[in-house]
């Protein structure tokens, strides 16, 4: 076993916190202005200009589609190598963007670099790689419990040469983005084929007809501007068949490989927004006084501090297995780990937050600290991806495998 | 030991339920529309012609300015009769300020009728029992942490017959709602002073040249449209003795005398909230399948309304323990479960959202439902009228008093 | 609601008081003597000559049989009445068999009261009630997960004028005292009738032939000398069908009644062992010293000692609007009062009991102080008179019900 | 990173496992009937011949001092190979010993390694290495929080060419064994130097005059017989000078070398534990049924199972990050690590000990499974060598560092 990374990886961490301190911090400012207030009328939303030009210069930089592992298109790197790099994205919100490494793009990109056809990689991979355009993936329904895949109800029927959607996706990340230009839909091609061979995935372009987005969603009040959580009605689109990804009833098999890396991705983000946390804990619990002292030295406080410190920790140590598994046994060698930083990172993110929001008094509620912000994010993704219910079922049902056998 | 309502409380309790499913909820959809979209920008906020048709079918139908104890003003209830009806109020968010209940006037209004002088109550108090205007109170501080009331670094100088008011508050809850006419602000009077003579009270209308309400603070990014929590600054403030409440150096006693039935009102009303999540999340997971299963049905989802419903009870029969003290021994005697009470019930009815927010999935975090709100709402309470940790402070000083003595 | 105490409850309560401290607690250290050395070979137990005479002392005071409801033979106490003298009873180990109020003698007495004719009272509750013999209950069994009560084995099958017993029982508490004269018997009598009128309970005296104590069961590694806690074998033993109490069939329905009010019992003494291990948690803590401090202001030892305050206070009003229920409405109105004190109490004692170990250091774990026999005693009731889970399951049955049906 | 381990420690994994199937698993209930049952009466104890025989097999199949690193006396192995091996050693009560690798043995031979003289290692060390004698380890005091190492009461006074010690010492671990030899006795020398160099370190034979054996401490009611945890009188026990290990005024140099890997060790241990744990968890929970369903898949029990494995493998993780810094940066570089890693360890075997134990019922309490027992073993662990508390303090101090400079 061997704790450090390779110098490569430790290169490229300090590459990304160079930028991120030269780059991306110094302009936050100036983004969350271009933002303006957060409202609901994702119409009116426009593509900071601000961002534009971090990613060229990311790009330049040589920090440029850092996610994407082993491939002709993008950096090459490890999953074990990428995250790190992950973590230290997740300290900002904006910062995925900046190096092309935000979700779901990076996803999508994904299923286009394994499974997409050369005319389906030229036309919607290329922009994606290259920054130009953003996508949305279509998964979660209004109408059920979305946490069994079984249930969806949204279909993708054969028609000839043609493929025609019919359906409602809600909490599709990106679609409020001018950028948008493109979403992957998953709908049911057969229901009646075998369990995991009845769905197809779709390459839908956001202006064919029938698209329709109903609204923006809020989290926790927030409407994420300008990229926002939208719910998407697809009444009779129509589509032509050769915008299948891989065939159709392969939308299970693509669906399974897409998450694991993601996953990854995620909790080290989660992870970065702990550590960013622990460190306005930090210093705020040593800034401020009461009872003649700081806040850090009075009652439980240092057990709070003590036990982030550890927490954080032990869920990198864990994330980075998981990665490492992804890298040298692959994705099915790796679900047990996937599941369970799945459940771990954005709980452990979750309670860092919130410590320090109480040690941050009333400040901490308020937007005078990323604190609220991050928290809203952070409890989505307990539900993201699978609820921890479902991983943890994962998990037991591994776990008991060999004892249920006999 | 007696576990059930008198016969009185039992009538009032079912006047209050009929009043908020006939009355307040029907209203609550118009009472939306007319606030519309949250936004930070308070001068244009209005007061919601709904909420001022509600107050007058409750004030005609006697359900008015009921948390108001025993004196010529009030409906004359105890705290144990009081406490039921707090918590039926805290299942919406609207229903105190409908029967004139709502923090912070609650608390100005018991400050006035204990402490007051007749002009005071004339001028201040009347307007406010008839619920034709609104009150804040001016504490909490941003430069410190307020957490320590001896932090205060606010200042109420006397000078002749005048007593001028400096310094910065925040978390002024009410402060941008179109009626809020006045607030009781406490600042220091004389800081050579034994440590509790130091401060005062002092009535301080809001059209006071050098009162500046500097902006709206969000809680979680929503700013409680039409009330609202204010960062206001006070310059010079300079006002007529008769202001002050009391006399000077009385503050510290007024704030410990008004902090006792509002928690209490605090308490009961998460309570409340905590059993409209519970509701709801018994509601959404017997409406959902997964697996085949109501998710009520699957894994530790059982534990986890029975593990709610057994914190509520208990947090309930705190409360109203509390109340019964209040009532019999006051607030002297009933110190510890004040404190004890204000530790327990925020987290609880947040933990319960939390699983609500969960077992809704992403319609959780949304607004489709009223959790997200629910939730930055009962989060403040952690932090409002004394932190855990202050309260956890207090409870440990009086349990260990008997051992340290030794 | 009433949260005082009745006038004749608190001359009880300080009557128990009284009687605790000058003859219960001076006389322990005799009683361990006479104990002697925890061991497993049960027939060399003696009953100690110091219990018989406190015994006679709280007989002649008038504290005799206090748990034992309205009945002919008893007290005469309501739940509510009795209940905080168990509390009080829980403060040592020895006290509830000096009143007479052991498990499981009461619960045996509560049936026989209840349910058993003038024969079987004559000849068996007589001598329970007089302190001359003890019992023991024959529910659990080693081979299933007795947590389902419909996994019992046993058989009580009626031949002719007979019934036969067969079948291995375990945790059969209170088998090895020297006076247990007799065992209540829960077998299957009927596999074919209806769920719950397939068992009966039937009398057996101890020295039938086929009876067999095959051993002693220790927890954590305790013998409980000299009641212990017995796997007791039962080969054809035959018995006349008079020994069957209320009927063949019948024994699910006395299970049922005999269970509510025990459960109580069984809380409020949990109650009485947090409220000692609370006790000494603060004497150690203010005593010893660490970093300059007495260990209670050191850290968040405060925390625990208010939390611990919070919960116990918590728990006891649970409990006692349990036994408020029971008084008022019975055992069905109470089903999921007596199952939330029941996942409650046990818990809250173990906590509170480990966190003083902790603040006590090695000395926590030794025999020097009571916790670590404490801890082992009230972990069994997580287990006993049901599991946590199947109690969190009811509660939830319960909670669920009015949604379920829909 | 690299998660894997070398080709080198997975071949010494396999023999250590093998061994441990073969050879100690089929032994232990021969080992458990010559100890007999438990007893304080510690003169009247022996050592069984059956661990003499499991020595000699381990040492010939070269499974000796495998925890002795980069010496020219042990296995030569780092923290990293050496740590899997403790793990597995942990998961029987009996193994560490087999392999000349238990407590406190391997701390008294690390620092005879390092800081004995020629003449002391001939002496003391040889017999030690080579499983002929035991020793023992006189750090904790009944009269003080040792928690707070300044607080240390007994005395090593020099005077002349002799050291004279005097003092009370508890929790002095193996002192029952007969074939215990000496000790390491730690002592205020000069209470006016530097805090950090009052004290030495002095090697006590046992039959030294004025030490006295006053009694074992039970842990839980458990004597650990044939080892035991001995309070041990020192009253004017003359020594010669020459009996100092690395000169007066060393002891808290030697401490603080001692504990890294010991901590490392104990840790391992616990995750052995804990992983026995889910192991006897899984087995009984498949096999036992409840309401037709096996323990297993009932309520939120896959979610024990669940976060058991999540918290396992994470506790594994950290550890082995803590001996890979042990290994390359030393116990300096890794204190907070090692400070973590005791915090975490002991706690998740006894959550997991205490899940598994919930789910065997009864048998959990009994020693029909070694739950009970490891319980008791591992709860020592939360105190010996610095209790959580003290590590907590010491994880935020390190944390808390650079914010607090400022």
């Amino acid at each position: 076993m061997n704790f450090s990374h390779s110098a490569k990886t430790q290169g490229l961490m300090k590459q990304v916190r160079d930028f991120l301190e030269n780059e991306i911090l110094p302009a936050e400012p100036a983004w969350l202005e271009e933002v303006g207030n957060d409202d609901p009328n994702w119409q009116e939303w426009k593509a900071p200009a601000t961002m534009e030009a971090l990613k060229a210069k990311a790009r330049s930089a040589g920090l440029w589609n850092l996610f994407l592992p082993e491939s002709d298109f993008g950096a090459g790197l490890s999953n074990v190598e990428y995250a790190p790099l992950a973590e230290i994205m997740g300290t900002t919100l904006i910062a995925s963007e900046v190096f092309n490494c935000s979700a779901p793009d990076t996803g999508n990109m994904e299923v286009l670099v394994k499974y997409g056809n050369q005319a389906q990689q030229d036309r919607w991979l290329m922009p994606l790689l290259d920054g130009r355009t953003r996508s949305v993936f279509f998964m979660t329904e209004p109408g059920v419990a979305s946490s069994d895949a079984t249930n969806m109800e949204a279909t993708a029927t054969l028609k000839g040469d043609e493929i025609i959607l019919n359906g409602r996706k809600w909490w599709s990340t990106g679609v409020g983005h001018p950028n948008c230009e493109f979403g992957i839909f998953m709908g049911v091609t057969d229901p009646n084929a075998p369990r995991h061979a009845q769905h197809s995935m779709v390459i839908v372009p956001m202006n064919t007809p029938g698209v329709t987005i109903k609204r923006m969603l809020p989290v926790f009040n927030l409407y994420d501007k300008p990229s926002g959580h939208g719910e998407v009605w697809f009444e009779n689109v129509v589509l032509p068949r050769e915008n299948i990804i891989a065939g159709p009833g392969r939308g299970f098999e693509i669906a399974q490989g897409r998450l694991g890396p993601g996953r990854i991705h995620h909790c080290m983000r989660c992870i970065g927004a702990a550590e960013l946390a622990l460190r306005l804990m930090c210093e705020r619990s040593t800034q401020r006084v009461a009872f003649g002292k700081p806040l850090a030295l009075l009652g439980g406080n240092g057990d709070i501090i003590a036990n982030a410190r550890i927490n954080i920790d032990m869920a990198r140590l864990l994330t980075m297995k998981a990665a490492y598994l992804m890298d040298t046994v692959g994705v099915k060698g790796a679900m047990s780990e996937i599941s369970q930083i799945k459940v771990v990172a954005p709980q452990l993110s979750l309670d860092i937050i919130d410590q320090a929001i109480q040690m941050h008094g009333g400040a901490g509620v308020s937007n005078d600290f990323p604190l609220a912000s991050m928290y809203a994010q952070q409890r989505t993704l307990r539900l993201a991806d699978g609820p921890d219910e479902v991983h943890r079922r994962q998990i037991a049902k591994i776990e008991l495998k060999k004892y249920l056998k006999k």
